[in-house]
């Protein structure tokens, strides 16, 4: 049932994510901004989300932890590119397990009718890099992130 | 004359630019590094470099200006990630004349017999982007830039 569509082109450095979701664009920029809505969504579902850091303003710095059942925990950051808006928001983004390999992410939340289509396009240093990412299980990710954002979204439209 | 080789591939938010130097990687890293060096050779000949800021560590700003003769000025920043080094340079890159449009910058120094061979690549967010960018005249600045990068580091070997 996941909308949600990936597309890595071969020899592309790049990977552009789209989904609909059936919200207003304003609670999903703020799914999408707010540290304590983040936590309640982004990434598989087996892992715990500790939001440490998040900066939303121009330059400002982000991190957060991934933590599994058996307490291994993984940890991102990055930096903030302007000030985020539902028309872009824009951050770098690096794992702290594969330092100097950062991506550039920008999140793009177009209103349609009450609903809001997200496309993501992360662009990286090279195919490599891409295909390295691919390879660490980011999709699994995606599509969780993706259900579980539809699903917060829906209880909070239920209110 | 010029051996700077700039490849921008049609479909490919790319571009990559390479160029060897007749000098030590050290010193062609501390030119990449040392602001008061960045001032002598980086950008356009008939615009004159002032570096505002350059905190080359991870997360460190950077932040400088180019001004023409008339005293226009045009303004770039970005952030470094991960402490810079001769494998990899790694920063984000914004004109604040338009901003939400920035670029991840890697150079990456590697020597070869004296030599030193600087290889930077650029990657965009979208095709577009890059193409904005290139039509905005960066090729002319990435040709001086080597040329006169070539010439402080002869005059540096010379002392």
């Amino acid at each position: 049932m996941s909308k949600t569509q990936i597309t890595a082109e071969p020899g592309m450095p790049q990977i552009i994510v789209t989904r609909e979701f059936d919200a207003p664009r304003d609670l999903v920029f703020r799914a999408y901004t707010d540290p304590d809505l983040l936590e309640q969504w982004l990434g598989p579902r087996d892992l715990a989300l500790t939001v440490e850091r998040y900066d939303t303003r121009d330059g400002g710095r982000w991190r957060y932890i991934h933590t599994d059942y058996e307490g291994n925990s993984y940890a991102f950051h990055g930096v903030f590119h302007g000030d985020p808006s539902p028309e872009a928001i824009v951050q770098t983004f690096e794992f702290e397990g594969a330092p100097g390999h950062v991506k550039l992410d920008t999140t793009m939340l177009e209103q349609r009718d009450g609903k809001t289509l997200v496309r993501t396009v992360s662009a990286f240093p090279s195919v490599q890099d891409r295909d390295a990412m691919i390879a660490s299980g980011t999709e699994r990710g995606v599509h969780h992130s993706a259900e579980r954002l539809e699903e917060l979204l829906a209880r909070q439209q239920a209110r």
